[in-house]
């Protein structure tokens, strides 16, 4: 294991002999001589062999192999060099044909979403697949580097638990020893839980449940959330400022990093330098001024959000913007009320590139008016009494956010559908693999 | 909220006139001064005011305040320095009387594990207590950092799952959209499936479920897992070196930077150079011959644990050891057995001071041995095709690990249960708050 070097790496060892792992991603007869290309992690290399040795090891497509040699150069290989095969181990061969193919770039369009997932192994093989969620590593990455450089602390909170904290909102049953327990919609009551015990700004890196019913391209019933909370606060100006902040470091490192992965997906990220803050009820007024589509209540469906992420384009030149202001009665029971205007929140959306990406606000700090709160929803406050108490000892003004990891990963790179940036994705009518 | 600094801070801010914010730690009247320590998430800070200023702005314990004034030398004040306050501002009162005592040192001890945790956003103020999870954190940072280091992708898989890994131990229900699911017990056939999928190295930090109805300090019923899959080793020694390696990373990171933590916990933690290896087999015949317990199976029960610990620590001066080879009867269908002696496979466990904190081992990569394994221990490989389908299609040999975040925690700080290093457990009993 230790003497391996990665296929990314071999010209940097010209005429010197190496070992080399990994699938065989394709193989190409000339005659006498045969040319694999072997896929490892970092990318793919060319191999160059007697053609016999293809036959006497078995070798075909998707077959592991170890492959020791010398490198040497040669202009025809993508790399501009190729190990000159020595030495030849195979590690494993394929027990069945393959149900897809990996190796062909036009696949890679042609596939349907249900075979792709049904064959995630498979698909995942395919280069330019495989890069999407090491692009969401990154962005996880980011993420914990930017708040851990903030002061925050992570956190992991139960998913089994006993109330849901979004309200109506659907919840999966499980059978927790003969109870009724469910689970987490979101760390939401936990996160302001622990800014209440002394961490003040936490963050935590979850999976999160929603039993919604709907199939859409823009849904999972299980997804990653990157939430964080954040004590001290002024209002819900200071989390955006945060998340601006946020955005702009996360850009910056996937330009610098991950160019070859954008320039994959024909994308550029620009760095904000300031994302525009639009009162939800300019946003409604504006799309039925310019775009004829009348809205009901204060509160965009997902054409809204398409058109008012034009219209920001096209006015601020941006491709982010946050929505604030929210109809209070739009919103959690927890959401922070404005004073002078208690029928609009303390609340925002991010949407970039027509999707919204992010949920946050300022929440309730006072006891008092949280138990109210529940009260007038007609939620029984004493079922929430773990959550709500901890307002009676003292808990200074927070407000926090939530971003999706599948969406935030969609938009980057363009894709068409929520599932692709799931490694294995929930829906309605999927839970295997 | 930008020109607040931390109460950690204030020593480098002599004669200048700062703000800083947090929890009424405790007040100490002396005629018409009284000193406040103001509690926030880096420390405790002394206030210096008049007396009236408690009564006018109704001040105790718990209260969340800002605090503006100006550092002054006081050798008095634990820090050598104090604010003389100048503008105070009530950012929240307790709503009701506290349960439980923050601020007091004897308290900690006192606490009985019950109250601890039905009072968890209280009890976690106590610094001592509160530090507990600042550890946490940094044990999940430095596994992510050092696994990225070392060519690793983090990943997330689903929870939602359609069948178990572990065979017999029992599982949760979910009732998912009127199917019948389970809550996953361990990340196993995913991130195999990933080492399959090309990324060769995966880790993943997440929650794991697990059914079991006995409630002991060592056990919890969903905890977190931390992860990780290697391709292309081998044999399991590989992935032993590997976390040997993030064993002595963890360890100095922590010596060198929470060294105060570990003080308090009259703790140390010498960095291993080695950790041995014991076949568990030896480890038996150890601990009959040394200590006259003998064991019916190839397999060591918690005392066990405890006396080849102290055996281990004797005889080479070590706190950890490695367990190897276990019966193959003992462990997951997925086991390597070792081809030489198939009643014993390539596994092993970690113990640290006298609990285990880690289970690896080699995985089977080969299709055919597969199959067969799932059939002879009555298992239907049909049932589990999406799984071993996998090892259909070209598998590297690949093995890897499962570290217990908080049985880690509970080792490194000396914590006598389980529940102390979760910060909202679940048990048999308990899943709120």
């Amino acid at each position: 294991m230790e003497d391996r070097i990665l296929t990314q790496d071999i010209p940097s060892y010209i005429d010197k002999e190496v070992a080399i792992a990994g699938w065989v991603h394709s193989i190409r007869k000339q005659g006498r001589i045969s040319f694999i290309l072997l896929r490892d992690r970092s990318g793919v290399a060319q191999i160059a062999t007697n053609s016999h040795v293809i036959k006497k090891y078995e070798l075909r497509n998707e077959s592991v192999i170890n492959a020791t040699g010398k490198i040497i150069i040669d202009s025809r290989a993508e790399q501009g060099v190729e190990l000159k095969l020595n030495e030849i181990e195979v590690l494993s061969r394929p027990a069945k044909p393959l149900p897809i193919i990996v190796n062909d770039k036009a696949e890679y369009q042609k596939l349907e979403l249900e075979t792709l997932l049904n064959n995630r192994v498979l698909s995942l093989r395919n280069p330019k697949r495989n890069i999407i969620f090491k692009l969401q590593a990154k962005i996880i990455d980011c993420f914990r580097t930017f708040l851990s450089g903030e002061g925050f602390t992570e956190v992991t909170t139960p998913k089994i638990i006993v109330s849901g904290t979004e309200g109506g909102t659907q919840l999966f049953h499980v059978d927790y020893f003969n109870k009724l327990a469910y689970l987490a919609q979101s760390p939401q009551f936990y996160k302001q839980m622990l800014v209440g015990s002394g961490y003040e700004r936490v963050f935590e890196i979850g999976h999160v449940y929603r039993a919604e019913e709907h199939n859409t391209s823009r849904h999972l019933n299980e997804y990653v959330s990157l939430d964080y909370e954040i004590g001290f606060i002024e209002n819900e100006h200071d989390v955006m400022d945060l998340e601006e902040r946020f955005i702009s470091y996360l850009f910056e490192n996937i330009n610098s990093q991950y160019s070859d992965i954008l320039e994959q997906y024909n994308q550029t990220l620009p760095i904000p330098e300031k994302i525009p803050r639009l009162p939800v009820k300019e946003a409604c007024e504006i799309l039925d001024k310019e775009y004829g589509k009348k809205l009901t209540t204060y509160d965009l469906d997902p054409e809204g959000e398409k058109l008012i992420c034009d219209w920001a384009k096209n006015n601020y030149g941006t491709e982010l913007l946050f929505l604030i202001e929210y109809p209070s009665s739009k919103r959690p029971v927890y959401t922070m009320p404005i004073q002078e205007n208690p029928d609009f929140s303390r609340s925002f959306d991010l949407v970039f590139r027509g999707l919204e990406i992010t949920t946050g606000g300022q929440r309730i700090h006072d006891y008092h008016m949280l138990f109210s709160a529940f009260k007038k929803r007609g939620l029984n406050p004493e079922e929430f009494d773990y959550y709500i108490d901890t307002f009676a000892y003292g808990m200074p003004p927070h407000g926090g956010l939530a971003i999706g990891l599948e969406r935030i990963t969609v938009q980057i790179l363009g894709l068409t559908n929520i599932r692709e940036a799931s490694i294995f994705p929930r829906d309605r009518n999927r839970f295997v693999p």
